[in-house]
């Protein structure tokens, strides 16, 4: 066991040194990064497009898309008026800020206000490399179960933010029995801090609440 | 990036070592051993109980029972009568084969017809390593959404059985828009002969095919 935790800090060490170039050019430019990270299918991708469409005219929004294969996500977000960047990772499991500093030289930097990263879909190894973003976001879908803050307890540690999605599935409309109440208290016992908005990206239920906390972190970014 | 190959197959010859070892005492025992892999929440945990509870009287079943952290998934195993084991990977992102040798150590295998092992919630890194089972069962379900094939292929391409779970949200009676026949072509294009199963561990509904499977695999490997 010791010999596998020190191999994952030399992977580590190399990753850093990435991600802080990359948060360096987010400071220079002023501007927000958001690593997203959620396991596969709990929205992502639709929460970007929504979140993208509807403040087109208030914050100018790059993304990068990390898949482990196809560009499915990257054409949903093609139809949106932001600019993309896909990564594919062939087979791994995480982003790494090398493949982030990449996909950087080909997005419009210096014409945005808030770069979204999407992760690959995995609710573990993404928590553990540093992108060099200004906070992550993780996304759980009310599908997903409320037990997973207990089970998954690293990402919800870590990420300045809570999306609850899926709402539109809850019970007794929908068939999903989820007790958003318990998620917010296991959230906030490994995070006191952590923003936690219930949202439908479907129906667009709770999501101006996510867009007001958005705008005041790009203004804040922008004023430092 | 081929510094982080060599890793990786290293840390798998050993794994593989125990994979081995597992593998054999399957056979010795001629016990059906089956790695369910799958997102977190998708419905592992719910499908194993259920299974155990409608099978007791036909297969005698006993459970690894894998999270990165709680025993709430165990718990609910310990519901059932089946024999339950608890590993927490504190932290790490798959099972080893090394800590399912060291579970097997604690469950009754010599009364056993058949053991699943519940790995971790992660659609990508288990795939990866072998825990000297006799196949993969991985689980999709319909809320995650049917391009899962197409952007997470590896787990396809390996498994035995794909159980399509949580059929009682799709449309028309609930609310997801989830095309089992495109999931169906895509699994195919990786794997031919996959077992495909749309289920509801929720209602029963499909579940007797599962389980019809299930009898007859245990009944190969004691035939063996």
């Amino acid at each position: 066991m010791s010999k596998k935790v020190s191999i994952g800090k030399k992977i580590l060490s190399a990753n850093e040194k990435y991600a802080i170039k990359n948060s360096q050019l987010f400071a220079e430019q002023k501007e927000l990064c958001l690593n997203m990270i959620s396991s596969p299918g709990s929205g992502k991708t639709t929460i970007l497009a929504r979140t993208i469409n509807e403040l087109k005219d208030k914050i100018r929004i790059g993304v990068i898309e990390g898949d482990i294969q196809t560009d499915l996500d990257a054409e949903r977000i093609r139809a949106t008026p932001a600019p993309v960047v896909q990564i594919n990772t062939n087979g791994a499991c995480h982003l790494s800020a090398a493949q982030v500093s990449n996909a950087l030289e080909k997005l419009p930097v210096v014409d945005l206000d808030l770069v979204f990263i999407e992760n690959v879909g995995n609710l573990v190894c993404p928590s553990a490399f540093e992108l060099g973003e200004n906070g992550k976001v993780v996304v759980l879908s009310v599908a997903e179960g409320d037990d997973k803050p207990a089970k998954y307890p690293a990402i919800f540690a870590k990420s300045r933010v809570l999306l609850i999605n899926k709402t539109d599935l809850l019970d007794p409309v929908g068939q999903v029995d989820f007790d958003i109440e318990r998620v917010k208290t296991d959230a906030r016992k490994l995070n006191k801090v952590i923003e936690i908005f219930p949202i439908s990206a479907k129906t667009g239920e709770g999501m101006p609440l996510w867009y007001d906390w958005l705008q005041r972190e790009v203004k804040n970014v922008r004023e430092v």
